[in-house]
């Protein structure tokens, strides 16, 4: 059995014409004697409708009830692509997370999967029937329903492609990946293909392309996964691994307006104190970017970091027993820019050449954190499109 | 413990503020001591609104996808009724059908919970936490999502109140039960009590109040339910067993349009053919109402029986084997009218004195039948504002 898992995005099924032709592509794969496993995200907007909803009755939804309610988005376009594709007259079913007991660790609002049970799955596959999963969705140990986050349906194909043993899709709005946002720079090229890596990394960083946890997984099962435009016969983008390494340092630009910047004033010079920090923001599954700490003066260090802007409260209640309220500094206007590339790992003086080109146009760097394959600096949000520019055109990207 | 199960109807909750309104009703009742079970239908219309996007992409969608699409509205609302609670500072938390494991027989659209686990809403309630159910949903025995029928919350309620062994409140948008239908007759009257039998032929008859089988069930296990306007004082109708029954034969009328008669002209006059005309239309789960057949000429007979209008199509396929197209005859034009009382019982000439009220006023009687507390008759479309208000009048209801 060759199995095929596909995965559309919001805006592909936005409207019942457009279920209408996810329907008709998918059946076409089928009679061309693929199986088919097809994972839905909500319908277009629906998820922000439904966000919207529960905040006109509290400012500050519990996460426990906000995955209950915007799990059932995805149940709603599950059940509807099925619907279109027995219109069609092929044998399909919907199935929720209950239904294939996608098991998460519990964190509401970004769960991780744990297991999933393929067994139903497999029946209905041997069964001749096209199999539609609601995305994004899994259940608690408690049988709580938990989501995984945004653009978490991704994950959710992945985790069935390992788990079946199937190839993975992604079909969305834009036609494949490119080394930067088209929308931020024009003449952005398209990707004939990208490593693991690159696109965990471009993920994490702010494209939108991509759940950056699905990556990793794909990477983890080496699973393929072709990334294209859904009811369109354009080539796409291949995200695995990458053997013939091009010249080129850099694959690609990421920028985010999501962080801001929290700085602690004047906090002991202790490891200790450091680590009793950073653990009481992991506990509360805030995910910290960019760290950044001058050297000690009189026993006192500046520790900096950047958070998701959404996080800032909760990190400000968190950190508040570690310093006082006036030695927390927040600076909100910070835009994330991340060069990536596996090219950087054997090309040296990338970073250099970036901080020169900032240089010369005056673009300031407010911090600056890097890893192997992966160059981030936070700079003010009034330099994004110069930034962009100059770097797109240098790197030819 | 003294647990109360109230259930809300969709215009209960159709907008945010009457949610917040329900939530603060609810947690009045919880601060004066009771454990609260609540039970919500999906937001107003939102149940048709779903099932006008199933026949936007398929005429006739399958009854499983139908079912798993429809019961995401009352996990909205009792995702949302529990945000509603907790903002105002009291712990709540919503359950759907995974979650207490409403068991049903698995037939969709129309299921009949088999069992519930209770063991979960108990934990919850001895925390103190006010429970918030999803209504109308169940899950087969292949964990499908399976939904009661129209008005099947009215169910939920009294399955969970009958189980954890509390009172049942059934709060909608009327102040009560009415001897008939105020739309059809201004000076109906609302009834201070009614006993379960006549609850239950009134609803099955067309009374939209409640959920007949909620009524049968509950006079099952004798829970008693109030029924009344939510967010209002007015002191509403209670259903439960009549000890000092009135002297009035008739307590309601119910008419409904929502049937349609079929005959099968010139059949064999064989009781087993009958048994298997009627066999077939029960394997349909097709409910059949009044039924009728003519004396047999020369070994031949008319057979009329009336089906909700929107069995008909599948009515006439099951149909189809034991007569001729020619045949089977469809009369649409009718409303079935009915009178329900205890009283019956007791008095006689009841049907008679109708009779003789239909034969002054010229409405035409199509078809009749009788059981110890009703009579039914099919009439045209047309008769029905005069024979409610003649009827109504004369038995002073």
């Amino acid at each position: 059995m060759n199995i095929v898992v596909q995965k559309y995005g919001g805006s592909s099924v936005a409207t019942p014409e457009k279920i209408k032709c996810i329907a008709s592509t998918v059946i076409k794969r089928k009679e061309a004697g693929d199986s088919m496993v097809v994972v839905v995200s909500a319908m277009g907007k629906s998820t922000d409708q439904l966000i919207a909803l529960a905040k006109s009755i509290s400012e500050k939804p519990s996460k426990r009830e906000l995955d209950a309610l915007i799990s059932t988005g995805e149940m709603v376009s599950s059940s509807l692509l099925s619907m279109a594709i027995q219109e069609m007259g092929h044998d399909a079913v919907s199935l929720n997370a209950y239904q294939i007991a996608i098991k998460t660790d519990g964190t509401y609002g970004k769960s991780i999967i744990q297991s999933i049970d393929d067994s139903v799955i497999k029946k209905h596959l041997e069964e001749g029937r096209i199999v539609v999963v609601a995305g994004f969705q899994g259940i608690s140990e408690s049988y709580d329903l938990t989501t995984l986050g945004r653009g978490g349906s991704d994950t959710t194909a992945v985790a069935i492609a390992a788990r079946v043993g199937g190839v993975c899709e992604i079909y969305t709005d834009v036609e494949g990946i490119y080394s930067l946002d088209p929308r931020l720079y024009s003449e952005a090229k398209k990707l004939e293909e990208i490593s693991y890596e690159e696109m965990v990394e471009l993920s994490v960083l702010g494209a939108k392309v991509m759940h950056s946890r699905s990556v990793e997984l794909a990477q983890k099962y080496n699973i393929p996964i072709y990334v294209g435009m859904s009811c369109s016969d354009t080539k796409g983008t291949y995200i695995r691994e990458v053997k013939n390494m091009e010249n080129k340092p850099i694959t690609g630009i990421a920028v985010s307006d999501a962080d801001v910047a929290v700085t602690l004033e004047n906090i002991d010079f202790d490891i200790n104190l450091l680590a009793d920090i950073f653990e009481s923001i992991a506990n509360k599954k805030i995910n910290i970017d960019i760290i950044s700490q001058t050297a000690p003066l009189h026993g006192k260090v500046n520790l900096s970091f950047t958070i998701p802007a959404e996080e800032l409260d909760e990190c400000i209640n968190t950190v508040s027993k570690f310093a006082s309220k006036e030695d927390i500094i927040v600076d909100e206007d910070i835009t994330k820019f991340s060069v990536v590339g596996i090219g950087m790992k054997t090309t040296s003086g990338v970073a250099s050449k970036i901080f020169k080109i900032f240089k010369e146009n005056s673009v300031q760097v407010k911090m600056i954190t890097t890893s192997e394959i992966k160059i981030t600096c936070a700079i003010k949000r009034e330099d994004k499109s110069k930034a962009v520019e100059i770097i797109a055109r240098e790197f030819n990207l």
